[in-house]
């Protein structure tokens, strides 16, 4: 076995979590319920378990290389991907207009989790291309829509994001890059990016990059920053590829994982000056990157999620393969399957309960993405996009930070063959280590959940969400059993720990910053692990209320059993991180930076 | 900079939480007392900073190879290890009657704590050396220490620990390498033996192989195995190399991390049968072997605070110098050094305060060790062994444990350069993640706490420990001072909690094991946190009496900093651990292994 998607617990989520049959009732979404959910899943399941599972391992030990002037991909990648663009899986979300299939991001998201799981490196080229598509979607002219869009969305052409420079990482502030205006409408762009992923190789005919830089007069500071598109080849009037433009790759990367995804250096205008065009206005390049950013921070905490997903499903099978030692409760005589030994149990169930969780929450998130732009009620778009809004850096921060554990736990449930190569659980732990980096740290999330997420309405909607929370609560409590029961108490201690933390920081954030972003991954953990915790209660409650249906009684029953797991084991954590924010403020930036 | 060795810190565990003066009241350690230390770890520092230390990245970019028959070591080790055995580094804590130093383990503990940070994967050749000379003076007869002792002290010859097998990992109970008695004394050795750390190699003129093997007839399971001396080259009666005995390499790991050590398989028999000395009685190998893995397993401890050590001075460097961001507080008006900002300031101190905490413990416990050995006193000798035996699963599994978070905290600290395998940072995150395995997973660790050192007393040693940890509150609480107050209310929650699962795991280890086991890796992270911080509490007992004492006040006043950062953000974990193991027994077993 190499992946098999999660069908069931996707579907479980997308209908009964997400909401798909009330998605469907947004105006453009009217055949995207639940029948066109499943069918679609099914057919992205073949497609990722036949087609890009297979070419994980592969892109691992024979990674993109940098030969000759060339970015060469993986052996099998360029083929793939052309399946991947025939089967129209690039324009899944993506306007009908322009040749997209124009699906809800509910479906969507889980799509993109497939993928991940399958591939992460290679998932990387798409999720780039989405991220380009929003921004010209978002601010482009008619003339750079009319001559990119259809390209990208079919995935002819591939999109890339240029925002990091050597000395212009987290703080984009410090962008050097700048664009020449030439009377034309055109600019010249000089300065090199690096960190570009995808930013070439040799899968698409053309490159579409999205690059921040200033133009001369700007003002300083991140104000002063626009968006360009600079492609790799210019495009003639008629649609056709031209001139080859002055941007070029001048090394990749040798990194720690997702080896397959070419990470170039760029260097823009070594010659006579990249040729590119402006996104929207002039300084306000930021704001439109922040679209192409939002999108992408989501679909990488989907990418935590798939990677987790991967990683439980490899460890499951080698427990349940490898026999060593007796079972501590004398139940057998000879040795056992290692997966009757409690500590590999409570190692799976942790790796699937933080998994489900976090797949729960993204599911979520992606239902109100799709209420805040398709509502036709304006109060209920504010509304849904507010909770979007609030949900993205816990689904970048905490689903990628909880990969981290769950790979490194898949590691260890193999014993010493975890740490052979061959066997690929080391893979999945090296992939998942970029994800609480690249777009956006953790901290950079957590300022976010903090800063324009918390403190700028004074808590208010952290206190509406809370208030949710505690609906489900009363619910868990009312729906009768042992789990639910269980499950009520650890989200009502959790949630009361949130409440202080809020309080904390909307009365901090301003007058002590410093203690306020002392706590801020802590914080982004604590709501994280929470908004999952909850999902995993209004799972409970509907597989209880399932049950007995005539339905898929095992599945409900693990559903039950994983979610009073997650509360036992990964809801239990909020208390000290709590205590780590309201009264460990000060001892954090206690010591000099000179004593370290 | 590479690496400076701490010496300030350690020279601060092992004269004030150690107790060198008392160590060196000791018979046989009469001159082994602070100034001893002092110029011993300075000697050490030197070396290790300047020969050993520069070989790690070389080591990991080209690792050891298997080519033509032989195993060739990285560059520059060959060499270095020359120097390591010429500077009498090997023998430093064995017998003077074979060459050795005779120096007490509260120092020698710190020496190999250098040489880890410097080296990991160079360290293992010596380390596994050390469990091979444990091994035979303890079990060995006259004959097999006058063939061996001398060149092992020395490190003219090497050694290796031989236990695992396909099908035997942690499971020793299924070892099926057999040895069969030749009338002359001498045993033919057959089977196969896998992840052999420097199983071949050509550093050394021989490798003395320690093997576990069954003798024909002997009992099932691990009541029959018995622990046999086969060395690469057979020895003549002059001491001098004679034939090529029959144990041969057949080839070595391709591994996550350190790769500059080779994991060798190796072949016993395959032609003639490879020609081994029993080591003390038959079927007592086991026992023995436990002699050198607990040996062993204090030094993969260390290993976790040398390794986390390492990857906290990285860090730190990068934070010093890379300059991003402006300061959340307003302080400064451009970008400043990220060392000044919340989050990295919160995630180095966790760094530190884990790596001190840990290497207090070790430290501790090493003066254990010796008092367990040469003390005059039986009843103390028995006390110190008893307390000893406790710690060293909370220094193999905690330490290790932590160092796994340490190492992922530095590569996230350095941001997207953290992900460059050029960095740096990356390595010691892949290096550390077998210490969390070898030499016993820490599941098998937890099981050794519970089983061995908890239920068999009914927890009455357990209960000792807590007592004594109350009396370091209460001093902590008559000291004065925020920061002592604060860890004094700390370490009584987490000493509180620690009473309650301890009579959980007494109460259940019979009765309900599964209840008890499933808890076991939290009930262990609990100890070893709750201990840690127990000695960061006498340290900053220590620090706030020598204070004003024209001693470092810098030193220990971050001493203080950081015990009560430890307080505030580490020891504030233990009541979930609780929580966890009193009241989560039942849902990590809830689940069918089928329903994963």
């Amino acid at each position: 076995m190499s992946y098999t998607a999660p069908l069931k617990d996707m579907l479980f989520a997308i209908e009964h979590l997400a909401g798909i049959e009330q998605v469907a009732q947004l105006p453009g979404f009217e055949d995207a319920g639940r029948d066109t959910a499943a069918a679609v899943l099914e057919e992205c399941a073949r497609f990722n378990e036949g087609v890009v599972a297979p070419l994980n391992v592969i892109g691992d030990q024979q990674p993109s290389r940098w030969q000759d002037g060339a970015v060469h991909t993986t052996p099998g990648f360029k083929e793939a991907y052309a399946q991947f663009t025939q089967g129209g899986w690039q324009g899944l979300q993506h306007p009908v207009d322009h040749g997209g299939q124009g699906l809800p991001k509910t479906i969507g998201a889980a799509c993109v989790e497939m993928l991940n799981s399958a591939n992460l490196s290679f998932a990387l080229c798409p999720l780039l291309t989405d991220g380009a598509i929003e921004a010209l979607l978002t601010a482009g002219s008619e003339a750079l829509k009319a001559t990119y869009l259809d390209k990208l969305v079919s995935g002819e052409w591939t999109g890339t994001m240029n925002l990091t420079e050597p000395q212009a990482g987290s703080d984009l502030a410090l962008v050097r890059t700048r664009a020449e205006p030439q009377g034309d409408g055109s600019y010249k762009v000089f300065g090199t990016k690096i960190y570009i992923t995808y930013g070439e190789h040799d899968m698409a005919d053309n490159i579409v990059h999205l690059v921040l830089a200033r133009v001369a007069g700007a003002p300083e500071g991140v104000k002063g920053i626009s968006l360009f598109v600079v492609p790799k080849f210019l495009v003639n009037a008629d649609g056709s590829l031209g001139a080859r433009n002055d941007v070029h790759c001048v090394s990749i990367e040798h990194k720690l994982g997702i080896k397959a995804s070419p990470t170039a250096v760029l260097q823009f205008g070594d010659h006579r000056g990249a040729t590119g065009w402006l996104v929207g206005e002039e300084n306000r390049g930021l704001e439109y990157m922040f679209i192409m950013m939002n999108a992408a921070r989501y679909a990488v905490g989907v990418q935590g999620i798939a990677i987790a997903e991967r990683a439980y499903q490899k460890a499951v099978q080698y427990a349940r393969e490898r026999v060593q030692s007796r079972p501590v409760d004398g139940s057998a005589r000879a040795s056992v399957p290692i997966i009757q030994h409690p500590d590999v149990r409570r190692m799976l169930m942790t790796m699937r309960a933080l998994t489900e969780g976090c797949r729960a929450m993204a599911s979520v998130a992606a239902a109100a993405y799709d209420a805040a732009h398709h509502h036709p009620d304006a109060q209920a778009r504010q509304e849904s996009a507010a909770f979007y809004e609030f949900l993205v850096p816990l689904v970048k921060g905490f689903a990628t930070e909880m990969s981290q554990e769950v790979t490194s736990l898949g590691v260890q449930v193999h014993g010493g063959m975890g740490f052979i190569e061959e066997t690929g659980a080391a893979q999945y732990l090296r992939d998942a280590r970029i994800l609480t980096i690249y777009e956006g740290t953790t901290a950079i999330q957590a300022n976010d959940l903090v800063g324009r997420k918390t403190a700028r309405d004074g808590g208010q909607l952290a206190r509406a969400i809370a208030a949710h929370i505690a609906q489900t609560e009363d619910a868990l409590r009312t729906a009768g059993g042992d789990a639910a029961a269980s499950l009520a108490t650890r989200l009502g201690a959790a949630r009361t720990a949130f409440l202080e933390v809020v309080d904390f920081i909307a009365s901090h954030a301003k007058e002590d910053p410093n203690a306020a972003y002392a706590g801020s991954v802590p914080y982004l953990m604590l709501a994280g692990n929470l908004v999952a915790g909850w999902q995993m209660g209004r799972a409970l409650l509907a597989a209880q209320q399932l049950s007995g249906q005539g339905q898929d009684e095992a599945f409900l029953q693990a559903k039950i059993a994983t979610a009073r797991f997650y509360g036992e084991h990964i809801l239990v954590r909020v208390p000290a991180l709590k205590d780590e924010i309201v009264h460990g403020a000060a001892s954090v930036m206690a010591l000099a930076p000179e004593a370290f």
